[in-house]
């Protein structure tokens, strides 16, 4: 069985590229890159969907990106909350300087460690619009550096990236999660969970994820603080 | 005074190339990344030359490679010593997976928060032949995956990726250095120096390092333990 590093967030996008992974044939590897988080509720999803998956292995790498400053999520800056769809189109406060590339750049050693030739991160270009390492062209030009960086890259096996959701809507990727029984309540997307690690509902990531369910008819089935209507 | 993000590990090559950053008229932002070391004479380095470069900032990022296994630098395993230099052309255990697209990666983001267009790094493909990554179409690649990654990137400003050294011997870094005035005692190169941070004269870095000061008819200022001869 071939093997594959894969990104696992804990969110609903990696828990489906990790369905992905499996049914395309690869015993998963599973990376979970921690930067400065200020909550653990993400890395509990994490551990819920590996397990789920069967993955071969689970590593979990720090990176100290919160001493660079600039975002919500490492530094102590407040997760805006109730964003309209067109103030969403900015680069918000939760951005993470270079996130895509870091994370990358471990899995590629972890494909390294690993002898993995296939790497699997569920970057989408559809919600995040405004993010240059979302896009296609980004994620080839990653494909290539790859392909001179490693020993294994340079005799002939260069390491592919595998983006699966990256033209997907949010309801087309829950849609493929399903039918490849992704438990979609193990999930976590929330910026700013409660103490219990239930979502806020409010969060740009908490109101696209309930947008997409209530737009399938569907209740997303991940825990909420009780206030939040989800449909 | 335009600004650059250094790559500074506090060794012979960063010091050199913190020293050409200057002489070419940038405000040097200086980015330790640092990757389970079992030693802190490293990091002790790194301050000294920051201080002496007179860098505008210094920010010390961890990343937990140590927990991808497989290198002597970040696992328990002991640094080979007294190598010939036939032996130091196989990739040695001291090698640690991806390392330089990893920290070339946390510079991206550095850069992309002190809004600086240009990146400083010590790799060099003389002394490192069997390194994939220590190679100009390798930091090409880089570049050009860099140049997508972000926003200023995609708006027509995409990141320099800068390595002057890559084509040097380790005599000629060491010629370029002391002409800029690098004071090479306040770096550190050895893999497994004592509890007093002196250096060990056997491993590959010292023997690269003591033989090319050597070749220039010079002894290497650095401190080292006692039983080592340093011409």
């Amino acid at each position: 069985m071939p093997r594959a590093v894969l990104l696992l967030s804990g969110g609903l996008d990696s828990a489906t590229v990790g369905a992905i992974a499996k049914a395309d044939g690869f015993e998963v590897y599973a990376l979970t890159v921690t930067y400065g988080q200020r909550h653990l509720a993400e890395l509990d999803a994490a551990r819920r969907v590996a397990a789920s998956l069967g993955v071969a292995d689970h590593r979990f790498v720090p990176v100290g990106l919160d001493r660079l400053g600039g975002s919500a999520l490492t530094a102590d800056i407040d997760v805006p909350k109730d964003r309209t769809e067109s103030e969403m189109q900015d680069i918000p406060v939760t951005y993470v300087p270079a996130r895509n590339t870091v994370m990358l750049a471990i899995a590629l050693g972890y494909a390294e460690v690993t002898e993995a030739n296939d790497i699997f991160v569920g970057v989408n270009a559809v919600d995040y619009s405004g993010y240059p390492d979302c896009r296609p062209e980004y994620i080839r030009a990653f494909e290539a550096m790859a392909g001179l960086a490693t020993k294994a890259g340079v005799e002939g096996n260069p390491v592919r990236i595998h983006a699966p959701l990256i033209d997907l809507t949010k309801p087309e990727i829950i849609e493929t999660g399903l039918r490849l029984n992704v438990d979609y309540s193990e999930t976590h997307s929330c910026y700013d969970p409660d103490a219990a690690g239930r979502a806020c509902g409010r969060c740009d990531a908490c109101q696209i994820r309930l947008a997409a369910f209530a737009s399938l008819g569907m209740v997303d089935p991940a825990p909420y603080v009780e206030s939040v209507n989800r449909k």
